[in-house]
């Protein structure tokens, strides 16, 4: 069996998390960013860098997916579109990116085929997430039937999603008992230095620190 | 419901017969095309040009995922492996790009949810191909399922292959039937002017021109 696990990991707190997770199990790790035009790509991008030093990556992957801007329909990309700040609605928000973990997905299943890879781990979050359809644990498993259909190797790729079914202060929790270096991560949706505490990505952060009783190392505005 | 269909749209002979396929059904065509660094992109774009020109096609995207070359693993995509042309042989063959397919649709699956496109079309040939996974009926039924399960729309999206179980023969026979320009596709593996002949791909189109009785228009070395 392969011992190598491709990590897509965004520079946030659960990719991390979930990154060390698989290190922990002992998988070799090849780390996979993605810069999408999205409106943090460089603050993300520097974290996800220092989050691979940390992690004692040696093969990673920075893709550079140009072609999301032409789709646009987020608020994460397009700048006409304003980022919500006065709370977690109901529903699909403003910030969904259509179809993003599905194209991540299908991507990291052509370099897990390429690598050969037996898994491959993504940090979605179902129940206490920002409701985007692409997060949900049936979505995950079905498309990792559709890699293992259309890929040719003979190594099945196992998706992992540790995190689906936690809450974000179970998240904060197992992230601070494992020495995650949560210190190097950043969830914010807005584009400066200090985080605004006030998306919905803060929000639910925070919300995680909080309920957790713990302190994020990260600064706010 | 929707009367949009999102053709992906190579500039070679199948996909330009899915595509006419589909506007003889009555649907409002938007033509997608992906450069991906291959060989032949600059013929194939023009192809596609071309075709979307002779389908009366209004609103088209024309994607660049200069990402590939990253991902490489393919004699397509990368100029030190050779384009074999000594015939179709059985296995998975060198041209295989990972998982290109399951990348395309996912990608077009975002689109279609934008766009609210209730179909989605490829030309995906299935028995009489190159051999690739991700031609297969089994796995374009579960990234059908995938792309509905990962996106928020209420429009479901229906993935029409239309040639999966035609032989090369048929869909000559079929695109001649139906007046589709075949002299505007580009079949060939090598970038030249005129087709080598030689190819696997070439070899599939002409054997089909042959079995139907037919004669290619377009021109060979």
């Amino acid at each position: 069996m392969s011992k190598k696990a491709l990590c897509i990991m965004s520079g946030g707190m659960d990719s991390t998390l979930a990154a060390f997770m698989m290190k922990e199990k002992g998988y070799e790790i090849i780390a996979l960013h993605f810069n999408y035009d999205q409106l943090t790509q460089k603050k993300e991008l520097e974290c996800f860098e220092n989050i691979s030093k940390a992690l004692g990556v040696k093969n990673s992957y920075n893709l550079d997916l140009d072609f999301f801007k032409q789709i646009g329909a987020s608020a994460l990309i397009d700048e006409s579109i304003e980022v919500p700040i006065s709370g977690v609605e109901e529903g699909v928000p403003v910030t969904y990116v259509p179809f993003r973990n599905g194209i991540f997905l299908s991507i990291a299943g052509a370099i897990a085929e390429k690598e050969g890879c037996s898994v491959l781990s993504i940090g979605v979050v179902e129940e206490d997430s920002s409701g985007y359809p692409d997060c949900r644990e049936e979505f995950i498993n079905s498309i990792e039937n559709s890699i293992n259909l259309g890929t040719a190797t003979e190594i099945k790729v196992k998706i992992e999603m540790p995190l689906v079914n936690l809450k974000k202060s179970e998240i904060v929790k197992e992230a601070i008992k494992s020495n995650v270096p949560l210190h190097l991560t950043w969830s914010c949706y807005k584009n400066s230095n200090k985080a605004c505490g006030v998306c919905d990505s803060c929000r639910l952060r925070l919300n995680g620190f909080n309920v957790a009783g713990l302190s994020d190392p990260i600064e706010y505005v």
